[in-house]
């Protein structure tokens, strides 16, 4: 079987999951609070269980919480996990799918558009570890990703733009048909589920599949899939960065200072300006202008920056710092995702420091 | 490469590890106490970690501090773990290497005589959750196995004989000439490390690896391997009773009520009697010959069985409790793995309650 073939992408498919699940296995479905209202009434077999939304939730604590939750439900190794949510959410979930009775089947059914075009497929799992981002995991594919695109209706409109920036980076990656068709897209194609936004969707999880069938553990051309996420990460492990290492509280329910997905914009115009050299190019400011023109910050958000004046080169030496324990460093080397054009993406092993420090500067505000 | 290609069997070979660790990749040597004083001076760029000896050590803290150090280590994707100990550090060793940048290689040194023969081999990784035994773990090969039969002589004795309880399970599986070799073993083969000794380590080893070669993710043949371990992990989990469910004090050093070997004979004993019926046969009346021959225990402790007078039943009921939490129970059924004779050994699923109940009062004490 193909992987695509796991994979069904259909408009009111939400509402139908209890009738999409195997009936002769018993099912645990996980979700979170924000979710959790959209979901249709469960079989009387199904299990439930609601984490915080956030990224709080990719902490051992939950981790545990949630395994404690599937044992005390009887389940199997026939059971069932079925993850109902964003990147969190299947993060997590499919992390508890992997480590239950030393690996049990699960389902993804993404409700967010990280999630739809990227974090939901792939099998990829993870949680965080303190300060850094997706330290620990599994592979471990879905037996099956459930999309429905009209989920994306009801989601708030930042998460929405954030879903975006990884549309910009498969698109990037694929180059034309998709990276034109993603240049000519506004927010509502998605949030209306428009043919032009069904379109894309179907393009990115093409792309994504492509590349996780040639090369599952991420030791070849997947790892193009990380354009903009080794920058992406720092960033985010700067908005972590307050929390202690041990057990944190749960998270509150405001909004983080900076998505995953706006991390990944940011991400990708630092790898532009790393691909193109300290003076930028074309693609640079091509991506800016989109990112801009969505609504995405093309800047490290002042409440992360703190007070630019004087902090400049220690915030710097933070980010270094975040990037220097990149899971991706192999020989303790940086490894880059370098896009020279749409289409035209390169893995790169030992990119000088000082061309990684110009690419995070391209985000900081000015001296 | 087939898996024996993995393991090394050599006296003295602890003693040259840090030369066997390959010198372009960092290493990362998870130990206990017990076993750290027999390691000889690491390398330079070596990173040790030391855990509290005893399954307490197989806890969610225990694997999140773990994995904490590997990343503070700087350990990245092409770092190796090295686990060596006794069961406990090769199943928590092999869960973080499992999970630290999703998945590094491992190698495992079993110490005990629990982890040369069985333990240590085939790549099943757990951790403890709260009063169920290896309810949560993965299935990460080791890339080599290496074995120094001499380690075997500063195990306590007890540790020993726990140890020969899963060498009588391999060789019940196995047949003759194993069975036969292992009925004419002394504790002092396997502590003195004899020819006698050190041939019946290699037997079990390769009777462990063919099954696993034919069957890694344990849904087959590999299933005889857990001949004893449904009864037996019953009756550790029993020990584990007492304890929270959540995070737990680190448990003290002094010596469990039951071994997990010594868990094992005991459930071997129960299930010969569920596979000849509620008067026993000629084979449980063997093993109990073989298992008090060498010291070990045919009876369930008082410590764990309590006042047999007034509480047998309810201490039944609780037994069946924690056997009904399995993990290896398909569909809510019974599945256990019953010996008819030495070489002559079955999974039956569906054993029906009864046969699981008069197994399990064969090592009760009298009412």
């Amino acid at each position: 079987m193909s992987l695509a073939d796991t994979v069904e992408v259909r408009a009111g498919l939400l509402a139908e999951l209890p009738a999409l699940l195997p009936a002769d296995r018993k099912a645990f479905v996980l979700t979170d609070r924000n979710v959790a209202p959209l979901l249709p009434p469960s079989r009387e077999d199904e299990a439930l269980h609601v984490v915080p939304p956030g990224e709080r939730s990719k902490s051992f604590l939950s981790l545990e919480a949630l395994l404690y939750a599937m044992d005390g439900a009887g389940l199997d190794r026939d059971g069932l996990l079925v993850a109902v949510g964003g990147g969190v959410v299947t993060d997590l979930g499919g992390l508890a799918a992997s480590l239950h009775r030393r690996g049990i089947a699960w389902y993804a059914v993404p409700t967010s558009l990280v999630g739809q075009v990227d974090a939901a497929v792939g099998g990829k799992t993870a949680l965080n570890l303190g300060g850094s981002k997706n330290t620990v995991g599994t592979t471990h594919l879905p037996a099956r990703v459930l999309v429905d695109p009209r989920a994306l209706a009801s989601l708030p409109h930042r998460h929405l733009l954030a879903g975006l920036a990884e549309v910009l980076k498969t698109a990037l990656i694929a180059g034309a048909p998709l990276y034109e068709r993603v240049q000519a897209l506004a927010p509502d194609d998605l949030a209306s589920a428009t043919p032009a936004g069904a379109e894309v969707v179907h393009g990115c999880l093409r792309t994504k599949l492509g590349l996780v069938e040639e090369d599952l553990h991420d030791r070849g051309p997947r790892r193009l899939l990380n354009l903009g996420h080794t920058f992406g990460h720092a960033f985010e492990a700067l908005a972590l960065e307050p929390v202690g290492p041990a057990h944190a509280a749960p998270e509150p329910e405001d909004e983080p200072a900076l998505h995953h997905g706006e991390a990944v914009g940011l991400g990708l115009l630092c790898a532009a300006r790393a691909a193109h050299g300290a003076a930028g190019g074309p693609l640079e400011t091509e991506l800016r202008g989109l990112l801009e023109g969505w609504g995405l910050p093309v800047e490290l958000p002042a409440e992360l920056a703190g007070d630019a004046g004087s902090g400049r080169e220690a915030l710097l030496e933070r980010l270094l710092g975040h990037l220097a324990r990149d899971k991706k460093r192999v020989g303790g080397r940086h490894v880059l995702v370098l896009p020279r054009a749409p289409g035209r993406v390169e893995v790169v092993e030992g990119v000088p420091e000082a061309v990684v420090r110009a690419g995070l500067e391209t985000v900081l505000p000015p001296a």
